[in-house]
């Protein structure tokens, strides 16, 4: 993996991932395919968007279809048919958010699908990627919900750094076989600044043999905290990460808080919101949110955005959507999708010339004017 | 409307339908898009499985978005993008299905959506299905579960002609405004071999001012008799339908009983079996039916039918399609939708251009004894 620093704009930044031949410009967003599939759309879908990484989620590909079967097809890739690169979390979150035990070794937890009995190490995890055949490869971590104790927040952190440390020494033994399969810590400390400035600077030292970790996130946001919180911590936490390695904030967000990220220096981001909004019936466009459901839709013959190029809106009309939403059919759910992710691709692409022109803060100020 | 037979290979029949500009060689099959969409599908990929005519719901887009709406949006073509034909059912068999209370006026019924009360009579069905643009507009019929009364069969028909005869005045008075709205009559009668030759031949003998329908279809059938009680009525209502004008056999059915149908003499049909069926895991292939729940499948890198050239075998496996169905995802529905629904056009392809070389009988034997 190569990442190179193209232009900074204050904090942000734009830059250019190269990962097994695929380049991937930053500031990206990712489209989250927990079971390997962009919920409605296939692999000729994402390459129309112009999706180049997308994320699935280790915890549900383990449990269904096994990363073995996906090993057997010969990595994600060749599974889904997609092209581009992905990005897997490491179950982390899933063990958090469905009721996982994590203990100094690991987290347990029973599977959603059939109440298995499971339990994932930082070894484990790496396991299942490598399998799975992931481009970016993320380490076990332990997150907790917001507030909480700073006791609480203390054990996630060490227990974090612990098991990162783990981690790297477990891929670095494994490398030679898994030179395309990149590694990325996640920074741990809730909305806490010391614990966060820890957290960060004791990932970032982390070496071993003279092997540092790929890339770092931001964990552990967007679980109940304040807007400001959030943004506040990822503008201490930033501070601590290395400008020569990519930085992603996971599980973010609104189109705002993308603004808002990029703004403080984020390379990439992930979340389900534009597609979960999109089936929801909220579709985001340069003027705003718009409702599909709204009944001044029904005989409104415009496309969801005049100024949106997607196959959606070169399409479709307002009209029919919104009466395929109406009518609760599933392609109103892909056509909805395909505009959410091009939106929030456009954003970011956006952003990026912005950046690159230096006029990030204009770009910024202009997408708060046109969406109010 | 200009309907051409093409070739006669015993009952079987090769045909050209000239609908607005649109030409569809029969026989065909016609997908089902009850809400103005076939479900998982758009036009594009309607247009990518060779798709010409499909069939849209009276009752379901009368109730929702309501035909002023699809009016207003310059009918279903514009609506939904679909550039091929429309055929629209008449709301009959809705009725019937969902409980409605048929008299001689016409048929009243609650709305599945709101329970609110409607009344639909010969007429207002023409005018829903002129508000839609439908190319082929179905009558008004009376029909019947099976098995049923002599007493109830034979009020049946009557009063099916009596409101074709109706609809066919209404439509000649109004015709100067609707060219390209075309009207076919309904045969019932059951499976009662009498009944079907008298309404046969009271509809075929209908005419106002030199009018008569464009088509006729054979209605009733596929509603719980046997499959030899069907195909024996089949093929003595043919008899009693002219040459030169197309027969469509509605609802039907299985690639079994669309082969049954052609050697019969039919030339339209519509079911909404491929995509359903599709959706609930079953799959239509060359070598007969195929379940992707099978645990055999997991790690298959095959196509779902080697020999099908559809979008869905020239870029998934087996393997991919089982792991999306075992999780639910609606891509998976799209996907093996637009193969179940290939598989259907092929079928009728591979009928007509065997009825064309008077080899139909022939490609019957090959069909049953591949797929046995």
């Amino acid at each position: 993996m190569k990442f190179k620093l193209e232009a900074r704009d204050n904090s942000a930044r734009a830059g250019t991932l190269e990962l097994n031949n695929n380049i991937i410009l930053t500031p990206i967003f990712m489209p989250v395919g927990t079971q390997a599939c962009i919920k409605g759309l296939d692999f000729n879908d994402l390459a129309n968007i112009g999706a180049k990484i997308i994320l699935a989620n280790t915890y549900h590909l383990y449990l269904r279809p096994n990363d073995n079967v996906i090993k057997n097809m010969n990595g994600l890739h060749n599974f889904s048919g997609f092209k581009g690169s992905f990005l897997t979390d490491s179950g982390g979150f899933q063990a958090f958010s469905l009721g996982g035990k994590p203990n100094e070794d690991g987290i347990s937890f029973k599977s959603h699908i059939d109440g298995s009995k499971h339990f994932f190490t930082p070894q484990k995890v790496l396991d299942i990627q490598y399998n799975l055949n992931s481009d970016i490869m993320m380490v076990l971590d332990d997150l907790v919900s917001l507030p909480n104790t700073r006791e609480r927040i203390v054990e996630s952190i060490n227990r974090t750094t612990k098991w990162a440390r783990e981690s790297l020494i477990y891929h670095t033994n494994n490398k030679e076989n898994h030179k395309n399969n990149n590694i990325f810590a996640i920074i741990q400390g809730g909305v806490d600044s010391e614990a966060r400035e820890i957290s960060a600077k004791s990932l970032v030292n982390l070496n071993h043999n003279g092997n540092s970790f790929d890339g770092f996130a931001i964990g552990g946001l967007a679980v109940g905290e304040e807007k400001n919180a959030m943004y506040d911590t990822i503008e201490f936490t930033t501070k601590f990460m290395p400008e020569s390695k990519p930085r992603y904030l996971m599980g973010v967000g609104t189109p705002e808080d993308l603004i808002e990220g990029i703004y403080r220096g984020i390379d990439m981001f992930d979340c389900v919101m534009p597609t979960r909004n999109a089936r929801n019936g909220t579709i985001f466009t340069s003027f705003g949110r718009l409702s599909i459901k709204n009944a001044s839709l029904r005989e409104d013959s415009a496309p969801l955005d005049s100024n949106c190029s997607c196959y959606t809106c070169k399409n479709f009309s307002r009209s029919y959507l919104n009466h395929l939403f109406r009518s609760n059919e599933i392609t109103y759910m892909r056509l909805s999708s395909i505009h959410n992710l091009h939106y929030y691709l456009e954003l970011v692409r956006g952003a990026r010339e912005a950046i690159m022109q230096r006029k990030f803060e204009s770009f910024r100020k202009e997408f708060y004017k046109k969406i109010s």
